[in-house]
């Protein structure tokens, strides 16, 4: 096995063409079985193989910087980039990262997360390098999904001014998760179809490659031929006007060609844009058929490409569902998404209503924005985004929505720990910057029932709402006994206890409930509160199941500053109700990827966990009062 | 007077052009008067004159909706739109505001507050009116300096796709704030210069219109002629790769032209783009000269332009020629600003060491990315940006800056309350989203020579940090006594009390000393804390001081939600030390254009007002034990 020699990307320089493609062949597989087993991202990464060799083949990383976009393409980095042996260890507990990060490895020039922002990054550190008068290259790898995303934009138009020497690889496989959207897309094609690359694509070299005595070396002559005709490049307009010179399209999948394109780039003293063309799910055939099930995908079987497990019910789907059915009699209805139409489950409102629903790209600034401009004329928007990518709209939740109180709800999923995406996924800020909004709806579901409700009530609610709720219905509780109805800012007393009362959110409702069974067996009178509204909060119930227990505890599944046990304490504190308390929720810090379950013990978040912790503050007060 | 009789849009359409023109000479008169006394948006306001009239000439406002991108250039629009009479109460207390305001008039289709923004709503409400089945127009005035933030671009990706019927106005006078900056800037300035154009451009005219009696006629004649030949218009790539139509480059003072382009445009069935191009400042000598400094004025004489009164010093100032001197030894400081160099004093920095300043645009999100960049590779950042327009880039902050712990150092300018540009622009939240984002720094001096200690420290600190500072160095409060050295996370004891402490940040810090002196004059005993670190807190301090008083009061200039006091509320209930405590800081909405001063009173946050609420607190307290 070739892969078993190459340590580092250094190493790659001693092998030549037909071993490269050798290699090409072996990364697939292990990234192929890995992710069989593990789950992950699998059609980017086998998309962006051949890429990936080229690069490292034609730089000198880590002196070179390689900034990749998002890190949904890093899987063969990180294979050429000594960590082949701990490859299987992906996206586990103190494993591999799912992501470039900077921590792991040299090689990892930036830490990604978020999308869009490896041309910003790698800018950054081209006018570093110029400072500091060095003259090492920087290689942002960007796919064009991400392109959709404004940070691109104002990082090219920074960028192409600068006259910085960088070169940006636009990894084209005509998807950024779900299939792209926007007219840059649409003009992306237009390049990929113009008729230079057209002539000698993948369609001619297949046909070619059936005849390995002749076809071979037939093509390489053909790509000669091609490469010494610059014209068969396009003259692209979009770039151009952004100051950069590009290159393109090129075939992702010719090494060679690679080869010799990014060298010729290599060095030039501008910025500089090189359009590669590659296909999502390359070389396993169910991603190639289906190259948006198979972009994050749970463990399936290697032969047919299906789960190896069934999966949880999704949040989204029910809400998405249910969503439909309201708009079939309410024409104010609409869905907004930010290119996750399948992962938000809001494919399910598409279906029934495609003409009340957007998918505006990666995009959230965007599409918050416009949802305001829906509302402000009548329309009743729904804005389906997952909780740290919401962060991005952040501003525009304030000021183009919550400034004018329009009746936008945010739909959002993913919330709480996420699990195996790690650190940039984790969805444990939205609480603290929401309630921090003046006006907003911040709710939060215990269970599925719950959900609907809240997705009932707000289409009645003529303001702004968010309501936000983990991937999978199972994750929440199942149904405790429930009140009837409920109304905006109303919490529900599930149990009532003496001593203790703890005040949960969300999903930490049931972990609160088992906790409380967990102490009353140890002869605790401990109450139970379903605080499903952050904003605005049940005034008169926490004031009155606060006040004469001896201690009281809050439990979200959010970082603490900022989240809603300080605001439990500030109405306490307003309400002149002196009683010790304890917040309980994720620490100040960020938490890396493990399962949910490891994560949320990690937390202190299980009810064993909650149980002891309310033990031990119950034996303090105890002891300072003696 | 025409402008007298002008209640509506309407009455324009009774005009002729001769007339339009007298119209246009009184706005810019009005808007000269008024801003000269009161201050105001100038440069970019006079440079819309005939652009405002034309449009409202042209489309039936408000049934078709015209949404402003900022408002930096709404005034002639409010001055058309039945606010003429009231014109002279802007943006002062409960007068007309500086923005569009949907709840001051209906032709104000949408609030807007921060840049780039428009092309979303209108996106919004096009494509509402087609799911309504309606047929009014949506016109969307954007400014070209607005088109350096993404925003823009994602909305013109999917507007352009969608083949909506929308018109995108972009109001060209080649400056944001600053003198534009970015690749599109030079590819708009490419477009202007292009023949067609410059033929019959402002010169030609001018020097036409010199000679009354055949200068007029002929210019007429030319007009003509050249709008019969469509190809004198640019033949566009940039906006057609988006997928919208361009019409220009228009001259935006010629009425007769402008009025004949945007009816040639209405009723299209298609995303079309005209570009306008106009002059900022123009018809008012001064502001022609110096645009830059007549974007936002204080009060000033008519005839010389020269200020009224002279200004405080700015804080922006005094940390970026400190941050020059700093970098005269430390190549590693360079500092990024977000189109506002003047704003931020960052043009102090810029003429020391232009190739370590960086002007990236509206482009908060790309600023703070780079820097992140940059200080991976060694360099150390400091980025310049208003409290208010880092809202954009909470989630950079959080995923790409302080997840890798880098060493970026924000420097938050008119943090608190801002004054005249009301709502929009309150400075009120940094607190409560910075102090969510874990391993983030955040400070706020109580007056100069602490603003210049903190810059100080950041530049030894190896991590992310955040000073947030007002407009003024006069805002914050005179040197009080003083510890000659602190660390991060140090607060100070300012005074000692056995009754009260307060626990006061910035420049809440000499209201609170005053608070304390007033309430001292009672007969209570109240220290005061300058807490001048919200992240990390000074916890053996808070809790040495909070332990033993009779009650504990934070005051804050920032929303109470998320806030600092919150924060020491909870870290009084982690170190179980129960004490009657008041959270003093903004309320929980959105605080109206006012002077500072008045806002301040508005809030409680006076000297007298903190006074009251913490005797009426301590007499509540008092009550409750009897």
């Amino acid at each position: 096995m070739l892969i078993e020699q190459i340590h580092e990307p250094a190493d790659l320089k001693k092998l030549n063409i037909k071993q490269l493609k050798q290699l090409c062949d072996e990364l697939r597989s292990e990234i192929i079985n890995v992710v069989s087993e593990h789950g992950g991202h699998l059609a980017s990464n086998l998309g962006a193989v051949e890429l990936t060799v080229a690069i490292h083949y034609v730089f000198d990383t880590p002196v070179d910087k390689l900034v990749m976009d998002v890190g949904h393409q890093s899987y063969a980095h990180k294979l050429l980039t000594g960590r082949y042996q701990d490859f299987h260890t992906l996206r586990q507990k103190g494993g591999i990262s799912g992501f470039p990060q900077q921590e792991e490895s040299e090689y990892d020039a930036f830490t990604a997360g978020h999308a869009s922002t490896a041309i910003s990054a790698a800018l950054g550190m081209a006018r570093t390098r110029d400072i500091m008068r060095g003259d090492n290259e920087v290689v942002a790898l960007v796919g064009d999904g991400a392109l959709t995303g404004g940070m691109c934009y104002e990082a090219l138009n920074d960028a192409g001014q600068s006259n910085t020497r960088m070169i940006v690889v636009l990894n084209d496989n005509d998807m950024s998760i779900a299939p792209n959207v926007g007219a840059l897309s649409r003009y992306l094609t237009r390049l990929r179809q113009s008729k230079g690359y057209i002539a000698v694509k993948h369609g001619v070299r297949d046909r070619l490659e059936k005849h390995p005595k002749f076809g071979e070396p037939l093509y390489r002559g053909l790509s000669k031929f091609r490469n010494k005709i610059r014209s068969l490049f396009v003259d692209d307009k979009f770039f151009s006007a952004l100051g950069f010179k590009y290159i393109g399209p090129v075939d992702g999948h010719d090494l060679r060609h690679l080869i010799r394109v990014l060298r010729r780039a290599k060095g030039e003293d501008k910025p500089q844009l090189i359009h590669v063309v590659t296909q999502k799910g390359r070389g396993y055939q169910p991603a190639e058929d289906h190259p948006v099930t198979f972009h994050g995908v749970a463990p399936f079987f290697l032969e047919s490409g299906s789960r190896k497990q069934e999966g949880e019910t999704a949040s989204g789907k029910v809400v998405a569902s249910q969503l439909a059915d309201m708009a079939e009699s309410d024409i104010r209805i609409c869905a907004i998404t930010a290119a996750m139409p399948m992962g938000t489950g809001m494919d399910v409102f598409q279906k029934a209503h495609p003409d009340r629903f957007f998918d505006v790209g990666i995009a959230e600034e965007h599409a918050v924005t416009m949802a305001a401009g829906m509302a402000s004329q009548g329309l009743k928007p729904y804005v389906a985004i997952y909780s740290t990518f919401l962060q991005r709209a952040y501003d525009q939740i304030m000021v183009d929505v919550c400034r004018n109180g329009l009746p936008v709800t945010f739909l959002i999923d993913r919330a709480g720990l996420v699990g195996e995406d790690g650190e940039t996924h984790q969805g444990v800020f939205d609480l603290s910057y929401l309630r921090s909004v003046p006006g907003l709806v911040v709710a939060a579901p215990r269970d599925v029932r719950d959900l609907k409700k809240l997705v009932e009530i707000s289409q009645d609610y003529n303001g702004p709402m968010a309501i936000r709720y983990p991937k999978g219905c199972e994750d929440m509780g199942p149904g405790i006994q429930s009140q009837r109805r409920f109304s905006i800012g109303q919490w529900e007393l599930l149990s009532d206890g003496r001593d203790v009362m703890i005040f949960a959110v969300g999903r930490m409702v049931p972990m609160a409930m088992q906790a409380a069974i967990e102490l009353m067996g140890k002869g605790i009178s401990v109450g139970v509160v379903d605080a499903r509204f952050v904003a605005p909060m049940d005034m008169d119930l926490l004031r009155r199941k606060a006040a004469g227990v001896r201690l009281v505890v809050t439990v979200e599944e959010n970082v603490l500053a900022g989240g809603f046990g300080e605001g439990v304490l500030d109405a306490l504190a307003a309400g002149n109700i002196g009683v010790p308390a304890l917040t309980l929720g994720v620490p100040n810090r960020f938490i890396a990827q493990a399962t949910v379950a490891q994560q949320t013990a990690e937390c202190a978040l299980d009810a064993l966990s909650i149980a002891h912790r309310v033990r031990q503050r119950l034996s303090e007060i105890g002891e300072a009062q003696r």
